[in-house]
């Protein structure tokens, strides 16, 4: 059961897409022990789930977190934004069970036991808000009612399941020639190349430039004959420069963001001087989307939009002001007072509180101050380029993801997790996320695998890339100035074509298992005490992960070890494999096991009675069969597997013709049903 | 055996006392690939063990490693320096077994199987250095000789055992008043108060502030009465302030570093302008460590020695150059080259790499360009205080302690391991640390419990004392601005008491193994490969310690779990201690064990035959009693403990009236040698 409590006047965020009345009751659970605040007291035992993209556990509880989206890549255990802003909590003690959903654009803190252990405090700056209270038995149909609240997840097109490198530094077709060229002939699996802001000329949006992209759309074509999507990155803000129609069409019709005064904002990213679109008008948001034709037009299907919490490096003003007054320093003798304040003044260049609070949104008439709405400007600049794509290609699948987000933009795109960095603790982070994420609608995710910032390892690269064969967007992203972390850099070239072989042999279960979680408002990624409600150990498992209803993942995460400890809630049987053809299965009881998983194995558990559809790999998504499947299970007495497969661009999820039910017994009989005729044999059941 | 190997001209650093004439055999092991590398061939299996205080792991695989003295607080694994430089591996294959010391005092890079996984590259500045190699069949026996060769480890008092309470921001006596009471009140145990910088006159070494401390004599007798120890800190750099007659003395005297043209070279650090003593320079040595008198003389027994990589915020030259630069960025359009550019300035203008070349210090009248011997610096300030220690209190063991090091220093004192973060990865980092700091000769050290920089919470503060407890320096820090992080500042008083009572009953066990650590050259606490070499999984094992011979410890270092895996090399008795009185023991047989460690418990394991000696706690150390203890252990047939004690501020440490020996059988029948009659009691075997 939803109910709606509304407190004052809250501003729109469409968020939700179920309309239900604001309950007349009070909000139970919660009192409100200072003005605004929503507090709860919790269990000793009591864990709480959610907010999608955050630093920390699985279970949020132990931390102060603060939902205002932040361009912050040290995302440390001591941060308390990251990019996007997923204000959802499931609330799982002994006593109640529920999920919360606020619906607040502004900042919001949840102190989760940080101030005091047991104490939940929710705060938001004004009164001015909704909060969605879901109540079932079951903590899975929570999220599925939740997620019916906000509505169906989007579906990427097939082929942006398939791997994908991108590097901020490739500077020019040749470069990404060498790339596409490196992997082919290495017989390196690979789909999508990403075009970070290098390509643009002069970093304006959907801008090519030419010296380095001559003719791009024969470029473009060039690669689809290779089998690869270019998937080119658009930025929030918008460069201010005379004769870029981009710029000129948002001046003329007042579809950038403005100051008090009425004139444009101007803050300063890649190309200095930008102006930001005012996403939050309907109609600046149409008009920005239909500029992502320009690019489609060249033959581009795929986009990535950042920069759109919005990030900013500086406004004019704040610099012209910060560097007057860095200038009063000059020559004197600082002590630690004001030395630290002078540090404190060049820090507070970029993102400033400040220059969030000095421009306005245009919604409807309505004028809104940024910061009252900050939370919703990525959002709604993913879904600028969305409807954009449902206007301009109705029928087809385009793949766009944001870094940016708050509930409502999963209907619209993914989200890859941000700018990460090259260590260990980050693959686990990420693991750690996917759940929260897919609560919140965000299937289609992934982290920069290997790490953006920083310098990676071998090794680091490998255990990355063994979590992410697991996550529907699976892609090799690093920074410029960083080592170079494309697979065929490394030693272990065979280690890591067995490994992206690996993904392409598990595409038909996970393209089946990525749609249907969306079409049915499922998580894909699922905390083990999901599954095993009753297991107290399986509540504190915080480094592995129930894929879907079949597996069962743990990852190594660590350096230097070549195996982990894995808790099975029930008898499973474990894979291990180091090819698609180069594999040995266990059976393993209930309980805790030290596994062996050497760098160039990928283990992964079936649960009893479970069967996946595998196919036979290929070096690109259009070499994967939909048809010819080996079936890799547990049976014991009958497993039963629904399959979903479709061309993997268009959107007719509901024809009866993309599904299968798969039986098979433990003798290995095996019965298909449905329109398709599938080629089944047995790998190992 | 050890053998030295002397490249050029190799300046002295007075790392080892042992002499030994240079081999005219080719360095073994190693090959020259590049003019001034050295390159080590690792099998895949081979561990490297050393580099003291260093990020990642006890095994140093994987990454690339910089030995330059860093003030840089965040200890994250891609960071490649920290605050000590500990230039010693071992290097632990299947066909060689070795250790090996790079006596080199300028920067040095380890590349252990960085840049390709099985290359170990060592790389100086240039080819002036001498290498120690050390053979033996036993991975101990080449501690032991290191050991040897670097000389016996500072000792500090006893009282320096009990626990501290710390924090930047005690400002006033009051302050610090308020801290005892609350210890006192709430019977939690407490020896030492740390002052921080705010207690100085401006932070002018060896200054106190009148305001804040008026009479401070009187103060420090008032806190011996209630049982409590100060410990100030003291800074590397001199305020320069006319008038002031440590500024006075130095100058006048030329025992300040210089600049190429003769001056005193400025820097500027918490004081603002400072001068930086020339502690290469024994004269000035001699004269700085004197000054410590002039607070020993007012009943201080203690300090810690601060900021002496040295940390340069900035030097006025930089300062009014890059604000100069940072001008001409004024009303300019910055476009992302321009803006990481100026940000760059920003962040150079502390601990520049330019500044460290820019002054000097004169060693026996030989001028030497500090950035050649910047690894020394803090060595030689600690230095200073210990031989002015040992000249003006020759009897007496005195408390100091260091943030920079380097080999060498372990005999003049200890160090903590820098300013850290209140982050769950931190409790980890610093068991890692543990055991190459000991290989290394750094006894008495401790993290900054709860974590220095940023907000702890309650369950992070547990669970970092619950390591804390057995490391020599047992010190609660925080930093200003950060949460307070008192025990007495948190809901579970009695835990945090239990806890603290818990170290104060192992006092008897870890004052006698710290003492015999240092006397014997032995390690406190070893990998598990050290005890068992021939178990290939304790080899992997990066989250336990072995205390000495008898302990086996485990603590948790991740949130919200009440447990952890351990994995067991031999048969051991588990003891989980809620308090001294409250505690239960189990015997667990060698394998893998899913243990449960709630907030308020302590488990550690005991080996075989290994009993240890407890007291019964106390809330200070003179109320810890020597005589009477009880012994806890695992006796299947007979265990013997080699029990130290003595009065723990003389360093006759030979003397036979230390040393008991204690025998006991399966049958609880004991049996001691030794002068001193002890009370032996058995809490269990």
């Amino acid at each position: 059961m939803i109910r709606k409590f509304t407190f004052g006047n809250p501003l729109s965020t469409d968020a939700v897409i179920a309309t239900i009345p604001s309950s007349m009751d009070a909000l139970p659970y919660f009192t409100s022990p200072e003005t605004g605040s929503f507090l709860y007291k919790m269990e000793e035992d009591t864990l709480i789930y959610g907010l999608g993209e955050a630093v920390r556990g699985i279970n949020k509880r132990g931390w102060i977190y603060e939902s205002y989206a932040s361009d912050d890549c040290n995302h440390a255990e001591n941060k308390r934004s990251l990019y996007g802003v997923h204000n959802f909590l499931i609330i799982d003690g002994k006593k109640d069970l529920f999920g919360v959903f606020f619906d607040y654009p502004a900042r919001l803190t949840f102190d989760i036991g940080y101030t005091s252990s047991n104490r939940l405090v929710i705060t938001p700056q004004d009164n001015n808000l909704d909060i969605y209270l879901i109540e079932s038995d079951d903590i899975n149909d929570i999220v599925t009612q939740f997620r019916q609240l906000i509505g169906q997840s989007y579906i990427a097109p097939k082929w942006a399941l398939g791997y994908g490198q991108s590097r901020w530094g490739y500077k020019n077709a040749e470069d990404i020639r060498t790339v596409v060229r490196r992997h082919r002939e290495e017989h390196l699996p690979l789909d999508s190349v990403y075009m970070d802001i290098d390509y643009m000329d002069n970093y304006k949006d959907f801008t090519v430039n030419e010296n380095r992209f001559p003719d791009f759309p024969s470029f473009v074509e060039e690669m689809k004959r290779e089998k690869i999507h270019l998937v080119p990155i658009i930025d929030a803000g918008v460069k201010i420069e005379e004769g870029y129609s981009v710029y000129e069409e948002g001046v003329h019709n007042n579809y950038f963001c403005k100051k008090e005064d009425g004139t444009d904002f101007t803050a300063a990213v890649w190309p200095g001087h930008v102006c930001f679109p005012d996403f939050l008008n309907p109609a600046a948001r149409r008009w920005f989307g239909l500029q992502y034709n320009t690019l489609l037009k060249q033959g581009i299907d795929g986009f990535w939009n950042d920069m759109n919490e919005p990030a900013i490096f500086y406004t004019p003003e704040r610099l012209t002001n910060t560097l007057k007054e860095l200038g009063d320093y000059c020559g004197r003798n600082l002590g630690v007072d004001d030395f630290f304040e002078l540090k404190g003044k060049m820090e507070g260049l970029s993102n400033a509180d400040e220059d969030y609070r000095s421009f306005y949104h245009n919604a409807d008439g309505k004028l809104l101050r940024h910061d009252k709405v900050h939370n919703l400007y990525g959002y709604n600049m993913t879904r600028s380029a969305s409807e954009a794509f449902e206007e301009l290609l109705p029928e087809k699948r385009i793949l766009i993801f944001s870094r940016s987000s708050y509930v409502g933009m999963h209907r619209y795109g993914g989200i890859w997790t941000g700018d990460n960095m090259s260590i260990w603790g980050h693959v686990l982070l990420n693991l750690k996320m996917l759940p929260s994420l897919n609560m919140c609608g965000f299937l289609y995710t992934g982290a920069d695998l290997g790490g953006f910032g920083e310098n990676t390892t071998e090794d680091l690269l490998l255990r990355f890339l063994a979590l992410g064969i697991f996550t529907p967007l699976m892609r090799n992203h690093s920074a410029l100035g960083t080592r170079e972390q494309e697979v065929y850099q490394f030693e272990k070239s065979d280690v890591f074509r067995n490994l992206l072989m690996i993904r392409y042999g598990l595409l038909p279960y996970l393209y089946s298992e990525y749609v249907k979680a969306s079409l049915k408002n499922k998580m894909l990624f699922r905390p083990l005490r999901f599954v095993y409600p009753k297991d107290s150990r399986a509540a504190q498992i915080e480094d592995q992960l129930m894929l879907s209803d079949e597996l069962m993942i743990a990852p190594v995460y660590e350096q230097n070890v070549s195996g982990r400890y894995v808790y099975l809630p029930e008898n499973m049987r474990m894979i291990r494999m180091r090819s698609l053809k180069d594999y040995d299965t266990e059976l393993l009881p209930a309980g805790d096991h030290y596994v062996t998983i050497p760098l160039d194995t990928v283990v992964f558990f079936l649960r009893p009675n479970c069967i996946i559809p595998l196919s036979d790999g290929g070096e690109n998504i259009t070499e994967i069969s939909g048809i010819s499947l080996k079936l890799l299970g547990y049976v014991t007495d009958t497993a039963s597997y629904d399959y979903y497969d479709d061309n993997g661009y268009e959107k007719d999820y509901g024809d009866p013709a993309h599904y299968n039910t798969i039986r098979v017994t433990a003798s290995g009989n095996t019965k298909v049903t449905g329109e398709r005729r599938l080629e089944l044999s047995i790998a190992s059941i």
